[in-house]
């Protein structure tokens, strides 16, 4: 049986790891949630070995500071069902790769593996706006569209691992084009990417009322970034504006779309564009609740923002950890 | 404690009553899902108490005849999580029902109400096409499209007990009106109803070559109806071939979108255009493999056809009342 490690203030920790296509970011967490300690190291994703590399390496810097139970590790990519190996990570040279077994092996930690929209999904309900909530989709958008399903208070995985491409659902026919190969897919029009395209392409066609934008982005629409359409809106520039509309337009449509099928009791949204509030949440509420299936005969999950930010991948990853390690101790 | 009632054989019985817009079936269920005995009554759906007394005397005469331990109602419409109260129904008069208060009351024997989709695909998940699996999608292909969904081994039925509406996510921004009164969903493209719209414009643009649709139909395009496109299809009828192409089509994409972001291990389809077997599903299955994001990466989940056919909902109306039965026994 695994002995509970405690801090002074009688509290255990356990290490997150948030591995990320250009960056590893590992931190001790608290059973609150707090972060104790955190490193960040670049990711040097060419090589699968490399990667473990600075892992093992950030892991072993923290556990020299702290008494630690558990190890759990967020990855961007599709995870096997015992949790143990990623199976395949776009933005990483990981392929079958045992992450489970081998940082357990450098480490001597029991270690989980987790997806990392699960992880923050998971972080989301246990510890910041979807607390207490059974039935939550975290949408992460940033350049693309993320998401963690849990369901009846359970991480939803599906039978491969691979649940949660939301991103990857059709909303247009032969709509724009997508990293993945398909067209028309809903992160084409609901993501940071989608909002500057619309800002630059605003610019291209109307440049006068995109002045500002044009400013932000040193005078040529291709400068035009996602934090510029961000400010430029907090300032009330119209053209910003508008195109936070549109997206969060599409945005709502799709959750009054993934409301239909999974009926959730919470939306939390999460990721860089999130950062602008109500800038993209207010437009993303109306269209989703204007499009809801039955609107006037069911009750409306609600449409939250996210509450613990670009660590909440990190968090949730540290809270697995502790939850998978308790599983093991009262197995034992 | 409730003590198991067994037939001659030794096997327990239960009754499943399937409660349609038009019809009540209500059947005496063997522990293999076999049917001992059958009742189909007209539904006379206006009045709420009226669609009771039909459940209630056809109920009543089986329990006459056959040792029962228990009761399961499938209801199109939405049931809340207890399993109790039918709280809105499309095509019955029932709004905020306590079914299970009221029968129970009537037939002195336990019951478990559950939307009929989700029975149908609970029965097809325990003794039908997708025995043994644990992620399952049951798709309903009729005048609409219907779902039930099983995850991780359990009925899914959402916060509000309203999930497993695909048939109302969007796939044609501004497409064609649906009756829920939004634009573009699923079931105006992969539906019995689509199938007859597409076999109908098909005869008004081009009667030649859809003579045969017209014969079928009596004359006219608005004579064609859903088993007159079958029949024609199964023929070798070249017009009838492709409207089934074009429905199987936007069916097949639909599942791509579901499995983008439920990664299911199985899906079923079941309703009266599955009839039709492979005219359906070999449209559904080439644009399902082809529309599904990440697909070279991932393991894809069969497209099977239903088993159970139309008494799906009842078999598995019943098999939950007995899963509910012998819960309640453990418990007490």
């Amino acid at each position: 049986m695994v002995m509970p490690r405690r801090t002074s203030q009688g509290m255990s920790l356990t290490i997150g790891v948030d591995v990320g296509g250009t960056k590893v970011a590992a931190g001790v967490v608290d059973e609150t949630g707090q972060i104790v300690e955190k490193l960040r190291r670049d990711t040097p994703s060419a090589r699968p070995d490399t990667t473990m590399d600075v892992i093992t390496s950030a892991v072993t810097e923290l556990l020299a500071r702290h008494d630690v139970e558990a190890v759990g590790i967020g990855a961007a990519g599709f995870v096997d069902h015992t949790r143990s190996t990623v199976l395949f990570a776009p933005n990483l040279a990981w392929r079958d790769e045992p992450v489970k077994e081998l940082v357990e092996a450098r480490i001597g930690r029991p270690v989980v593996v987790e997806n990392d929209a699960n992880a923050a999904a998971w972080a989301e309900v246990k510890l910041g706006a979807a607390r207490g909530q059974e039935h939550v989709l975290l949408i992460t958008v940033g350049t693309g569209i993320g998401a963690g399903l849990v369901f009846d208070g359970h991480l939803y995985r599906g039978r491969f691992g691979s649940a949660g491409e939301p991103g990857h659902y059709r909303v247009v026919p032969d709509g724009r084009l997508c990293g993945c190969g398909n067209r028309g897919c809903w992160e084409q029009y609901a993501s940071g990417t989608a909002l500057v395209a619309e800002a630059r392409e605003f610019a291209r066609r109307s440049p006068e009322p995109a002045a500002r934008l044009l400013e932000l982005g040193g005078g040529s629409p291709e400068g035009i970034n996602g934090p510029a359409v961000t400010r430029a809106a907090r300032e009330g520039d119209v053209a910003a504006v508008e195109c936070f509309d549109i997206v969060g337009g599409w945005l709502g449509a799709g959750l009054a779309d993934l409301a239909a099928i999974l009926d959730p009791g919470c939306f939390v949204i999460g990721g860089g564009v999130s950062d602008a509030g109500g800038l993209l949440l207010d437009p993303a509420r109306r269209a989703y609740e204007n499009g809801l299936t039955g609107r006037s005969h069911r009750e409306l999950a609600e449409v939250r923002l996210a509450e613990l930010g670009p660590d909440a991948g990190l968090i949730g990853a540290a809270h697995l950890a502790r939850t998978a390690d308790r599983a093991e101790a009262e197995l034992t």
